[in-house]
């Protein structure tokens, strides 16, 4: 059961112009399931991604950098489920390679201008005959208003499809913003999230879209984590098509490029708080924030620390109030000086702890109150600096353990 | 249900001279338990130890610190469950002083001769008059051979006691080692863990147990993880009640302390793998070896994002030879130049990995057969060196999170 998230309504997901999509069934692992995906391009379009540091990432993510790094323009995307072509050696590369060829052949570009994208089961070998054969499928059903159907053809676990849209604008003009993200196992991103596409009609620079999609998810899927397991395919891409008719943005301290940033910004959070609200087994949606740090970087391992234990998350699931164990995690997330006299712990509105030690006047039916709700801050002030950070994940549950015992059956 | 564990039997349990134990009921959190053991040394004892890294260790942690680093000679340990006396404050440490003071006041000694441990409950105020109303009961069950009793005294959540014994000869003479420890969760020591005590008779120099410890410690109860979560009161106690008549032991290097180091080393593995074995909800014991690593860091890197990859562990439980989990683990550990097309990953003897990617001579049903098992290998090969290190873990289990939903309840 997804935490306070619905399906995406179709009205609200605005066609990108200059963007279609297309979904169709290729079997690649199995039989009647929507699986294959296309994004095509017009010409103009410029693409920039964040792509998983996992030192085992899987062949299609070596192949977009690649890709990328050549510089011709992008013309399409193409997205699998049921495989991640991971930790499947030279041949999953080739077959990578072989799966952008055969859309490159049918769309009359070169390789270099596709980029492959697979999530799936890892150390399976990518059946690039059966993804070949349902190109033509794909490529016949694109339309620039398939954001929903392309949200649902990229699920694995997820059990709601996530997109969103946002509408700005800039020079007088109006540009849209719409993205889709799939994900709620193998979760903590670190540098985006599998999958996770924007795309945009603004006029924008191409060189300025790496920044902005590298600051992007920093705030978003950069601060997720379900279940601390950095994914093997974790890509987020942000594609400009370029079409809106104001003039071209080409400095990130302009007022257009911030009113963009923001807005991307919040699209890609809402997206990102979608995959942990749709967590495997997740009842709970709990977002972290440690105050007072000396840097931004000790907040985070401070946050990561009480997001990733497994006492912390059962402890939510069961609504028990046993918040000693999220001391507990602050103390072990490798601030190596930290004064544990001087923490305080906040459960939303209830300040639970000050200077390391339980409050006199907390009382354990407030936490319990607080526990018991869907959507939970837990806010730790370090009181030795005004660095903040904020994380958000969910809790550990029955579900969870079920959900991934049985994945492949 | 423990993995491959069954109750120490009392006949193996070898008293150590000048090492007595008691054990009382004295109702720390709740009736009829027996939950407050002391450990009396005879004059001339010397005791070293090594304790949580944990910031927010507790307050018994602190005391423990402060008392062996004044140097006077150690007379007694005084052990409750039912409450980690941690996230106290300055209160907390006040009362870990008071149950010193209580216990030295009874026994004739300072309080800085007594070494306080707690477990059980963070953030609860310790209930310091009923420890000590129950030390005179502790106090008249002391007997060299209530190892046994000692060990029951001492659990939690563990389902079993843990305890063994080693006999060795030093110089001619018999020399005993027995040790008993405790833990099933909230387990991922970093530098021992809560509880593990060794008591030896071995005639050795003072100064020499702070390295033997240590180094046993790294060679057991840092190698070993349930859940990630590095306790806030972990410790690991070697205590040498220097009785044995044999020459005193004055170098490590000497034939002798090599005899005793390895015993020592030994029996603090069986009792750390016996928490393992021990672990909240465990079905299987997993040891996870990396190979040809440049440094044992980079192995213990790898090792421990195996080990504590909630896929990986619910894969284990499922038996399902989900092998993808452990490259994607292997990838993120954090070893960032990482050459994925040098890895090779055994199951037991099933080579599944070869140069990153499935040997096609791999079969599903090989991987099947291991992972049914209750004791299984993981052993990748990281080709770039000669290092190795090895962890010992379990599997992540519906009971795992049913036991730490329900803790306090």
């Amino acid at each position: 059961m997804p935490v306070n998230l619905t399906a995406p309504d179709p009205a609200t997901l605005l066609p990108v112009p200059g963007v279609r999509l297309g979904v169709t069934m290729a079997g690649v692992r199995k039989a009647n399931r929507r699986d294959l995906t296309v994004i095509a391009l017009d010409e103009g379009a410029a693409v920039a991604g964040v792509f998983t540091t996992n030192r085992f990432c899987a062949a299609p993510v070596q192949v977009c950098r690649e890709h990328l790094a050549a510089g011709a323009a992008i013309r399409a995307l193409v997205i699998n489920t049921g495989n991640a072509n991971a930790g499947t050696g030279a041949d999953g590369l080739a077959r990578a390679r072989q799966t952008c060829e055969a859309l490159a052949g049918l769309i009359g570009c070169q390789p270099q201008q596709v980029l492959p994208f697979s999530t799936g089961v890892i150390m399976e070998t990518l059946p690039v005959d059966r993804i070949a054969a349902g190109l033509p499928g794909a490529l016949a059903a694109l339309q620039p208003a398939n954001w929903g159907e392309a949200a649902a053809g990229i699920m694995t676990t997820d059990t709601l499809p996530k997109a969103a849209s946002r509408r700005i604008t800039l020079g007088g003009v109006p540009v849209t913003l719409t993205g889709i993200s799939k994900g709620a196992g193998m979760i903590r991103p670190n540098m985006a999230t599998m999958l996770g596409f924007v795309a945009t009609d603004a006029n924008i620079a191409p060189a300025l879209l790496q920044p902005l999609v590298k600051e992007a998810a920093d705030a978003s899927f950069n601060r997720i984590t379900i279940d601390g397991d950095t994914s093997t395919n974790d890509c987020f891409l942000l594609i400009a098509s370029r079409q809106a008719q104001h003039a071209e943005i080409t400095s990130l301290d302009s007022a257009d490029a911030k009113t963009l940033r923001d807005a991307l910004i919040a699209l890609s959070q809402e997206l990102a708080q979608a995959i942990v609200r749709d967590g495997e087994g997740a009842t709970k949606f709990i977002a972290i924030t440690i105050e007072g740090g000396r840097d931004e970087a000790e907040c985070k391992l401070a946050a990561y620390a009480i997001a990733h234990s497994p006492l912390v998350k059962t402890a939510f699931f069961a609504s028990d109030p046993n918040l000693g164990r999220i001391l507990a995690a602050v103390g072990y997330a490798g601030i190596t000086d930290l004064d544990q006299g001087l923490i305080d712990l906040h459960l939303d509105d209830v300040h639970v702890v000050t200077r390391g030690g339980r409050r006199p006047e907390y009382r354990e039916e407030d936490g319990q109150r607080v526990m018991k709700q869907s959507e939970i801050t837990i806010r730790v002030g370090l009181n030795r600096g005004t660095a903040s950070a904020t994380v958000w994940t969910c809790d550990l549950s029955h579900d969870y353990v079920t959900i991934n015992a049985d994945y492949r059956s």
